[in-house]
């Protein structure tokens, strides 16, 4: 090793890249919170905008220091990472605090959840950084331990979650995200993100609270596995409309165990549903269009790559659309530079 | 009897006067189409706006005319009135044809379904006019046959409308509606009356589609006799929150159950989230205020009467409202001239 200060950081340091991923069929409730384990498998589409980039240098100081953006993170999300990284080091033997600095490339107010591409880019910066090589399987299990959807951003294209199965629940084996082969499946999403609504409760909290008191959420969650192999199936054959009704069953559904929790969750905005309008005409005009919504008003539409343009034309005319982005499937997390690749 | 032909007018004829009911616990999901047995009890506030007032005259023609706000009603109208005056004809044991005379004073465009009242009203002047007198219980059964939910605007006030339990289906004694006894609680309602959406799927289509191929049809139906009872118990003390929270549930949860079918059925438009935001800001302003919603995209509000104004003033000024209605608790069927009573 060189004593130079300038290698010296290249050398103890390591960058990763994530996208985040949009669900086709949604996780929506733990069967362990500790160990961030489904209920269900869920299975999304990793994106090709909006990366997150993360440099994690070891060795340097006394303490893990977190910076979002430039700036120091908040006590909330300092206590997450740190809590990561302490099990980054039980999985490397390592001991060094760790300095990180995430830069994310979602526009603020954009209403994407940047934790999956975040937390996928800290557990491959981490693991380069401490020297620890894992196969990707195994590094979508760590990545889960930060943010469960966070196991899908280590691949590309099509992913799947496995729940696993384990009695008691424990950091087992099945639970990790794999490709879907996809062949040359290659649609469009238009997201529209939706004014209004103001803070609305964590994602988090509303899933646990509708598996606690809704009496939807144990149906809903039985019919998972089925969709799953359909969906798969699908997606293998390039049926863009068969992908789109199981998504749109699968989120409307989703929201729906939401309607019947005591007292009601409701992510569901008035601009969300003039989406939703706008894809009802564009679908009786003759496209093929399908929407999916996550924990919060935005809308995510489904489309052949051919009709991206004349879907976000129609959505972006929308009083409540204040923006519209378009992406296609995207690659898996990467290690940009660092110790180990 | 008279032979002069104004007197023989009257005393061959009957008029009947009957108003809406809003239900708190829904009507959705039929056991028996043709009978219309409920799966589920459900429970509704009579109203004292709208009502619908229907003269029927008999034996001064050779076949059933049914009119409309004085014009003759379409086809299909006319099948389901002739329909129901044959089983009118059945209990009474009489013969003679009917002239049917309705007047509804719902105002076109008002969103707000007639068929309730205007059965109740017919059941009562038909069964007046063929000079037979049947026991408000009765009088239920056989206006449920003519639509389900009339079968509660016989009653005044507070009803609950029992499913009944035969097995196999008939039209067994226990499928009635009856009073709940409800002391002096008396909240307003306002309606708020929400554009767009187009034409929609009818309820009857939508109920049999969601009965058919949503998950949670059965979990819906399956929590209904318990907030049945809690809902009784809580008109009972006149507890507002507590009526308005489980009636608020019922409704979201019902099309909640829509939104889960295959394909979904919505009538939730952005309008009426629009009203259900101005509802929770409402509430979290101190209001008692509680949403329902119909198969349609109004909202009605129940709120204490010290509030209607308020909550009128709320609801009135968003873009989509287009009406807004206050209503109180309102009289059961009457008979107000015939030659039975």
């Amino acid at each position: 090793m060189s004593t130079d200060a300038t290698t010296l950081d290249i050398e103890t340091g390591a960058t990763a890249v994530a996208h985040p991923n949009m669900a086709l069929i949604k996780y929506w409730g733990k069967r362990d919170r500790d160990l961030i384990l489904p209920v269900t498998g869920s299975l999304s589409m990793t994106l090709d905008i909006f990366p997150t980039t993360t440099r994690v240098r070891v060795g340097e100081q006394e303490a893990d220091t977190i910076a979002l953006d430039g700036r120091p993170a908040d006590e909330v999300t300092t206590r997450r990472v740190t809590g990561f990284l302490r099990l980054v080091r039980d999985i490397t033997g390592r001991h060094e605090a760790a300095a990180v600095d995430s830069v994310n490339s979602v526009p603020t107010g954009a209403g994407l959840a940047s934790s999956a591409s975040g937390f996928a880019a800290l557990a491959a910066a981490a693991c380069a950084a401490y020297d620890h090589s894992l196969p990707p399987r195994e590094l979508s299990r760590l990545a889960r331990r930060g943010s469960g959807s966070a196991c899908r951003s280590v691949f590309g294209d099509f992913v799947v979650w496995h729940p696993g199965d384990s009695r008691p629940p424990r950091d087992d084996l099945g639970s990790y995200a794999e490709p879907v082969p996809a062949g040359d499946f290659d649609p469009a999403m238009v997201i529209a993100i939706v004014d209004g609504g103001g803070k609305a409760v964590s994602s988090r909290k509303a899933m646990q609270h509708t598996v606690e008191t809704s009496p939807f959420y144990l149906p809903w969650a039985a019919g998972i596995a089925a969709d799953l192999e359909r969906m798969r199936a699908a997606i293998g054959r390039g049926d863009l409309q068969e992908v789109g009704r199981i998504a749109e069953h699968n989120a409307l559904s989703m929201h729906a165990t939401m309607l019947a929790a005591r007292p009601a969750v409701r992510y569901l905005q008035a601009g969300t549903l003039a989406v939703l309008d706008a894809v009802a005409a564009l679908r009786a005009g003759g496209i093929d269009a399908y929407a999916t919504i996550d924990a919060g008003p935005n809308v995510a539409v489904l489309c052949d790559p051919r009709d991206e343009i004349r879907v976000a034309r129609a959505v972006s005319e929308l009083p409540d659309v204040s923006a519209t982005h378009i992406a296609h499937r995207g690659p898996g997390t990467t290690v940009t530079a660092g110790a180990a690749a």
